[in-house]
């Protein structure tokens, strides 16, 4: 196949075309092409094995290459192809992301070249032989990695060599200031912008789509942004989803917040710490998730995303992420240095992670906890309505208006009237409402039951393997899949009652859910005394 | 484009064909596809976006799967596209490497499947927190990396949570075994097989290839497979290569060196240690070489060759892998440690490291340098000469017909009777000679020389920015580039001197070695007494 040749005009074509070296080829400039593989986060770029740059630069597997044209750079992982109906010859390919980073069209002409490695590397190898690195090294580590000049490799080697007790808690500040940095931050001139914050790991567990709506509809600015589910069954943005639109422009996203006083939404297309959702590619597969890095991760959003006051919520428990006390207050001490010398207002709750919070697992079942919550409804989740009433008041007490302890009931007094429920709703509309009929997730219409093998109470809910299940069943991927809870800790059971139901939209995800349920129920049945015992601070 | 439905016998063709649900879609065989794109050392298996497994099985970004067929399966990463064209609806396609791994012809039935994560992953988390592994986490997590079921993050994780200081000796002895025993072992029946290694980092010192055919003419077996080059600007096998062919099937290789004694072959086919190999895939771009790694890699590379007896160079110098004596001591007795836990007779010889060994450095440039030794040429530099009688020496020793003290004396008669020259022509032959006229590779025709900027003696030279601007210059892929040197230290310049010439074959590549000589040349002129002062053993 011979490679269509770019553009010249007829007047400047050499005499001497045919009898162009290898050298003069590889001057020549490639064009831009699209190639539709999604290689997630990694910029790939593919060359033909027969093209002649790839030749005459030596390059080597593995290295990584530069792609410029029109005065923009990226960074890419070669791959080396000879199927020309990848890329042909005269082409450089770039995989979607990549090719949406660099923001050219097809076929418009770009170089590659070798790239030199990153200039932070030196740093990483510092910190990968365990020395203490400063502002300036993280300010160009992190730079380079929102800039996408790291490969996974070198975001694998960061992120495990700065993993439990490799950062001291100044590092984790320079950290998280360089992830500040790395992006947008959002100044929505008020005095007071507030947020509350799980580091997660309890499925289940909604209650930002509770204490949002009541502390706006008191009058606080809670411009919540939220990430998708990165190990769990469904995240804040996921479950938001099944009742609204949650990608939205940040200026869409600013006009609902001055109007609204909140939002719920998802926070992937603000720029807020972008490198942090490069990071989290490798954590994710790595389920990688160390103190420095939780506490970079978090606060460096909420920063970013204009926060002054936060109420951050650390679940403890033998399945939840934190398992000890000590090791709660020691979380709690790193958030709150990191916190002060960034200028945020910190609030951290330690709070009860033995089980579930709710009943419903999964986005769809999630979403109608926290409906049956904001409607008073007899089925309400009363735990998660608890739970979320005491971080919506420990918020509503930043206020200065609000007397130290007053805040419970007047988060209260918001839900029971139904002005959560109210605000809940204008927020859904202003975002933009899923159509009840066809379009909104429905829950999955394939389910299977777990029922108990034999009589007792309720002493132990695997938080792990819970969230297993319903990611197999598809959440969060199908919104309609998860796990709904009939039982929780310390309830009695007979022998054969509904402990869960598992619900799926597929039958393959069904049969992995069940063999997972088959390992096990995640239900321990035992006597009362064997209740786990967790401190909590309220 | 509608994609070609699986041939499916009229006979049995269902009446129903049209409303197969996704379910029934999904259980239906796929189709093995190669796509012809090189990723190097990591499986990818892409599918099309639109396939109904992909739908089903709910697959997640970056989620390892495993595709099966015909008993055979294997490990890979997920890309997902929508471009037909790499693979339809009906297809599963595998990388260069990992359709070659599977072994199954394209177009073949294969099912795909989410994997779950390797067994070993519970092993790597605790090598990540800090935790000392034992004997059988070693074999899990080192038999998985051999199985390619570690994705690049979590080969680079492992490399990370093991590097420098965080493995003790016993670890460092469990890992090399465990790579031992993720290969073949090759049993030579001999009494006593010997080999030599350096831990490398020298430009040139291509001591292997006077030292191999020296012992073997004295008669002892020494069936030498070597790497080629990592970081570096040649290794053996790629020195090797400009003479004789080096990729041989194991049959064949044994079968030269029952002939022979003796072989100088590249260690690739042989399946020794071939986690090793994958090890490195990550090792390389993360220029990481701890040395426990460095331990396991090479013993566990000798030991799956069959050695008994092994001579260990490593160099010590202010630009080599090891600085200071105190290091190398250390490295030393890691060495003695493991080789004498698996019954391996080593003797660790530190060696001057200051400099390059030889005057070329590149393939075409050190196997010229390695004849003229062998040849006793007038022009043969005589530190490689030295160097190479010197470890000869001490492998001679290894005979126990020999007293210790004599091997020197012996390997230099070996050598300047021309009985090494001889056995050196007998394994080129035996290995497949390269005709001298057109195949063999020649040297650069484009150079450029680097010339004394101030008269003095030479104090210096780097060896990391020599091989840099060999590299530069396209040396190992192409064999003709690299540098030759004209001084070396401690020799006396006038203004203007030449100090080396680079040699390319390509006009881009001579630019960039000119760039990197720009940068610095590499060489320091000073006065005598500066000569950085190196003890060495020997």
């Amino acid at each position: 196949m011979k490679p269509a040749e770019p553009p010249v005009s007829t007047a400047d074509a050499p005499a001497t075309a045919g009898t162009k070296t290898a050298a003069t080829d590889a001057a020549s400039p490639l064009r831009l092409r699209r190639v539709a593989i999604d290689t997630y986060s990694e910029n790939v770029a593919y060359l033909n094995r027969d093209c002649a740059v790839y030749r005459a630069e030596g390059f080597q597997a593995l290295s990584k290459v530069e792609v410029r044209a029109n005065g923009r750079r990226i960074l890419a992982t070669l791959n080396v192809t000879s199927d020309p109906r990848i890329v042909q010859c005269h082409e450089v390919g770039l995989s979607q992301d990549a090719f949406s980073q660099l923001g050219i069209e097809k076929g418009q002409p770009v170089t590659i070249s070798q790239a030199e490695p990153p200039l932070s590397i030196s740093a990483l190898h510092r910190k990968i032989d365990g020395e203490r690195l400063g502002r300036e090294d993280f300010k160009a580590i992190v730079r380079d990695i929102a800039e996408h000049r790291y490969s996974k490799i070198e975001l694998s080697a960061f992120v495990v060599a700065t993993n439990r007790g490799e950062l001291d808690r100044e590092e984790v500040y320079f950290l998280t200031e360089a992830m500040i940095a790395s992006g947008r931050r959002i100044d929505w001139h008020e005095r007071l912008v507030v947020d509350k914050h799980c580091i997660g790991g309890i499925p289940g567990n909604r209650t930002s789509m509770l204490v949002v709506p009541i502390v706006a509809a008191h009058g606080l600015v809670c411009p919540k942004t939220s990430s998708r589910a990165i190990t769990s069954p469904a995240g804040t943005a996921d479950t938001m989803e099944v009742l609204a639109d949650v990608e939205l422009p940040l200026d869409r996203l600013s006009e609902i917040v001055r109007e609204h006083r909140a939002c719920l939404a998802w926070g992937g297309t603000a720029d807020l710490s972008p490198a942090d959702d490069v990071l989290i590619s490798v954590e994710r597969p790595l389920s990688l998730d160390s103190p420095g890095q939780m506490v970079a991760s978090i606060l460096s959003k909420k920063i970013a995303a204009g926060s002054t006051h936060l109420v951050l919520d650390i679940p403890i428990g033998p399945t939840a992420k934190v398992r000890t006390m000590p090791d709660a207050q020691r979380l709690r001490r790193l958030f709150e240095y990191v916190a002060h010398r960034l200028d945020l207002s910190i609030d951290v709750v330690i709070t009860d992670g033995r089980q579930p919070i709710g009943n419903g697992i999964g986005p769809v079942l999630e979403a109608r906890d926290v409906m049956r919550v904001l409607e008073n409804h007899p089925l309400a989740p009363q735990d998660l309505r608890q739970k979320a009433l005491r971080l919506a008041g420990r918020l509503l007490e930043c206020d200065p208006d609000i007397r130290g302890g007053d805040g419970f009931a007047i988060a209260r007094d918001i839900l029971d009237s139904g002005r959560a429920l109210e605000k809940m709703r204008a927020l859904i509309l202003a975002q933009g409402a899923r159509p009840f009929d066809c379009e909104r997730p429905q829950l999955g219409v394939l389910s299977f039951e777990v029922r108990a093998a034999q009589a007792g109470f309720v002493t132990g809910i695997d938080n792990l393997q819970i969230a297993r299940v319903a990611r197999m069943a598809g959440a969060p991927k199908v919104p309609g899949a998860g796990v709904d809870l009939a039982r929780k800790l310390g309830e009695p059971v007979a022998e054969g009652d509904l402990l869960y139901r598992v619900h799926a939209s597929f039958q393959s995800d069904l049969d992995f859910a069940r063999q997972a349920c088959d390992r096990s129920s995640g239900y321990h049945i035992g006597v009362t005394g064997e209740l786990p015992h967790v401190f909590v601070e309220f």
